[in-house]
C-alpha cells in the first residue's frame, strides 16, 4: 500500500530530529563525538539507583509501583519534585505540579495545550532544536529573538511580541542549549514583566541549571512570576539519569490541568518505577553529593575544550562561547557563507570527529556558519585531540 | 492571567478521560470498584521483576540503561518484543518494530502520523474510550461501526468505509474493551481484505490477547496482512506490569518510521529500565509460567461475576456479554432511555459499588443504557456482594 497521500499535515514532510539522526551516523566507535548532549558516562549514579530500585521493588509498595498510577504523577515525587524546583525559587503547590516523561515532554504538552496551526512561539536565536521539532508537529511557527552575550535581547523580545503576537515564549535561562549562555538577573525580571504585560506564556526550561561550575546561581524566571504566565519545566536527565525519562513541570493550576488531560492521551503516566527511583534519590539527599562529584568533572572538560579551542581553532574567523555551566560550547564563524552542514560528512570522515551544525537550532532556515560542541561525553584526551583535528580541518577547508 | 481564549482548539473543551476521572471519585476505600481496568493486585510478578531489575542495575550494561537510548527502542527488546508479537502470527523484522510507552502510545503515534482535523477513524460500537479521547486531541472524527456477537459487522464496516472514506479503522480483536467480545477468524480475514481493498489503515490493538481462559486462540488480523496496511499494537501492561509503561508496535517500515519521528517529539524514548526489565522477562521465558498462574484467577473472577449477574441482575431488562478472556463484561439495558450516567453517583453512594457508564465508549454521544464491569480488580467475595448490590439498585431504581 502507498501511504504518501495519507500522512498527516504535521508529519508529512517532517524529518527526524537532526541530532538523533546524527547519532545513527556515528555508530562507528572510532569517531569522537561532540555532537550529543549526553551526561558523562561513568558519572551516572548506578550504585545508588540500583540500591534504591532494589529497595522499592522488594518493599511493601512494590505492587503499587508496578500497577497503573495517576496521570498527575506518583504522589511522593510530586512533593519531592516540587521541592527540587524550589531550589531555583519556584513557588507552587502539588496542584501546580505534573510529573513528565523527561523535560522535553513538558514542551510537547504545553504546545498541545496552546498551539494551533500557525500560532507563533518565540524562541531564542538559536534555541533547543527539539523545541523547534516539537513545534513543527503542532504546525506552529517559530520566530527567533536576537540574543546578546547575556541571552535574549529584551528590546527585540518586546518588538517581536508586538509584531507577532505569540502565544508562548520558550527560553532556557541557565546555560542554554546550544549556546551555553546564561540570562542575567535583570533580564529574567524583564522577561517576566514584559510577557505578563502582553499576556504571553513563558516556558522556562531548566535542564542544566544544577550543572553550574562558575558564576553565581540565579533565581529562575518563574521565581519572579506574579501572574501565573510562566511554566517551569525541569528534568532529572542531567542530574540523575536520562534513561529514566522523568521530569517535573510547575505552573498555573489551570495549565497543569490541561497538560494532564493531554498527558492522559499520550502515555497515561510516566513509568512508576522511574518516578519512585527519582523520588527516593531526592528524598535521601543524594543529589547534593552527586552534584559535588560531577560538577568538577564537567568543569574540567569544559576547560579542556575551551583551552583547546584557544590553541587550535582559527579564532580570527570564528568565536566561541565560554559557558558557566551546562554541556555545550557554541561557535560562530564571522563569515556567514561558511557552510558547516555541507562539510559535516567530509569532516567526520577525515577527522573522525563530529560536531553538530548549528543550522538545526535556528527558527529560520539556512544559517550554516555555526556549530555546537558538547564536552560532557568525551574524555579530556579525546577533547584535546578532537578539537585539534577539527581546528585543523576548519583552517584547511573553510 | 486568563487562559480561556488561549487554549488550543484540540484541548479547549476536552474533559479528562472519563475513567481516569472516576478513579479520583473512588478514592474512598470502602467502594468496591468495577470501574477500572487494572490487572489483579497480588498477581503482578514483583519478585521476578525485582530480581531482574537488580541484575540489570548491577550488571555491566547498567550505565547504558541509565543513559539516553534510541527512540526506536532498546535493541534487545525490539527483538524479544517482536518475538512476543509473533505469538499471534505477526510477521515482521526489527525495522518494522517500535517500542512504545504503553499500548496507548501506539494509538497516539498513529493518529499523530495520519490524522488531520476532520479525518475519520472508524471504531467498533462501542470501543476503547482512550482511543476516542486521543482522537479528539487530533480533532479527528470517530464513526462507529455496528457490532454483532462476534464483533464488527463486516457489511456495516464496508458501508461505512464507502460512506466516510476513513483513513484508519481501530479494532481490538481479542476480548475488546469494553464488551469482551472476540472477532471470529472469518471476520479477521474479512477485515484484512476489505481494508486493503479500500486502502484503509488498521490499528489492531491487542492488550488482552494473552488473557484467554476459554475458546481457541486465534491469529491476529495482522497475520493476514498482505499489503502492509495493518499496524499491530500490543502492551505488556496486562501480562507483566502496567506501571512500567511498555509496549510494542509492528507495522510497515514507513509507518514505523513516521511513528518514530513522532515519538522523538513526544518522549524521546521509553524508559530504558522498563524496556530492559520487559526484555529480560520475555527472554527468560517467565511469561508462560506467569500466564499459567494468572489466567485461572481471571477465569474464576469472570465466572464469579457472570454467575452473580445471572443471580442478581434484572435479566429481563438487561443483557450481559460472557467473554472468553480479558478484563470486562458489558451490559446493555434493552430500554434505551435508561440513564446510567445520571444515576452513577447515586448508585455509588447507595451501594458503595462502582461501574463505568457505557456512554464514554461510543463515538456518538447520548447512549446511556450500557455499562462496563471490570472483574480483575476485586475479590470473588467483593464481586458477589457488589453485583448483588448493583442488581438490587438497578431493580429498584431503573
Amino acid at each position: 500500500m502507498e501511504f504518501e497521500e495519507m500522512w498527516s499535515d504535521r508529519l508529512k514532510s517532517l524529518k527526524g530530529n537532526a541530532i538523533r539522526e546524527i547519532f545513527k551516523l556515528l555508530a562507528n566507535p572510532n569517531v569522537v563525538s561532540f555532537a550529543g548532549g549526553f551526561p558523562t558516562l561513568g558519572l551516572l549514579p548506578k550504585k545508588e539507583i540500583s540500591a534504591i530500585a532494589n529497595e522499592i521493588l522488594t518493599g511493601e509498595d512494590a505492587e503499587k509501583i508496578l500497577q497503573y498510577g495517576g496521570t498527575e504523577g506518583y504522589s511522593p515525587l510530586l512533593e519531592s519534585g516540587l521541592n527540587y524546583a524550589k531550589r531555583f525559587g519556584v513557588q507552587g503547590e502539588i496542584k501546580n505540579t505534573l510529573v513528565i516523561s523527561g523535560g522535553q515532554q513538558g514542551i510537547d504538552l504545553m504546545f498541545k495545550a496552546f498551539i494551533n496551526k500557525g500560532d507563533v512561539v518565540l524562541v531564542e536565536n538559536p534555541t533547543y532544536l527539539a523545541c523547534l521539532h516539537i513545534l513543527k508537529t503542532y504546525e506552529g511557527v517559530a520566530v527567533g529573538v536576537d540574543s546578546d552575550e547575556d541571552g535574549i535581547n529584551i528590546e527585540d523580545l518586546e518588538n517581536k511580541i508586538k509584531t507577532y503576537r505569540p502565544k508562548i515564549f520558550y527560553v532556557v535561562a541557565d546555560f542554554s542549549n546550544p549556546t551555553g549562555k546564561t540570562l542575567s538577573l535583570e533580564k529574567r525580571k524583564a522577561i517576566c514583566e514584559i510577557t505578563a504585560k502582553y499576556g504571553v506564556i513563558v516556558i522556562e526550561d531548566n535542564p542544566y541549571g544544577e550543572i553550574r561550575f562558575s558564576g553565581e546561581k540565579l533565581p529562575s524566571i518563574k521565581s519572579f512570576d506574579k501572574t501565573g504566565n510562566v511554566v517551569y519545566v525541569t528534568s532529572f536527565s542531567k542530574t540523575i539519569a536520562p534513561g529514566l525519562r522523568t521530569g517535573i513541570a510547575v505552573g498555573d493550576e489551570r495549565i497543569i490541568r490541561k497538560m494532564t488531560i493531554g498527558k492522559q492521551a499520550v502515555d497515561v503516566h510516566t513509568s512508576n518505577l522511574s518516578q519512585a527511583i527519582v523520588d527516593l534519590y531526592l528524598r535521601r539527599g543524594l543529589l547534593q553529593p552527586h552534584l559535588k562529584e560531577i560538577i568538577p568533572v564537567y568543569k574540567s572538560k569544559k576547560e579542556a575544550m575551551y583551552g583547546a579551542i584557544q590553541k587550535y581553532m582559527p579564532l580570527d574567523r570564528v568565536k566561541f562561547t565560554n559557558p558557566d555551566g551546562g554541556l555545550f560550547i557554541w561557535g560562530e564563524f564571522f563569515d556567514k557563507s561558511v557552510d558547516l552542514d555541507k562539510c559535516f560528512m567530509d569532516c567526520v570522515t577525515k577527522t573522525d570527529t563530529a560536531y553538530v551544525s548549528g543550522s538545526s537550532f535556528f527558527a529560520k532556515e539556512g544559517i550554516t556558519n555555526c556549530l555546537r560542541l558538547n564536552y560532557s561525553n568525551a574524555s579530556i584526551e579525546q577533547i584535546e585531540n578532537g578539537i585539534k583535528k577539527l581546528g585543523n580541518y576548519f583552517k584547511e577547508n573553510l
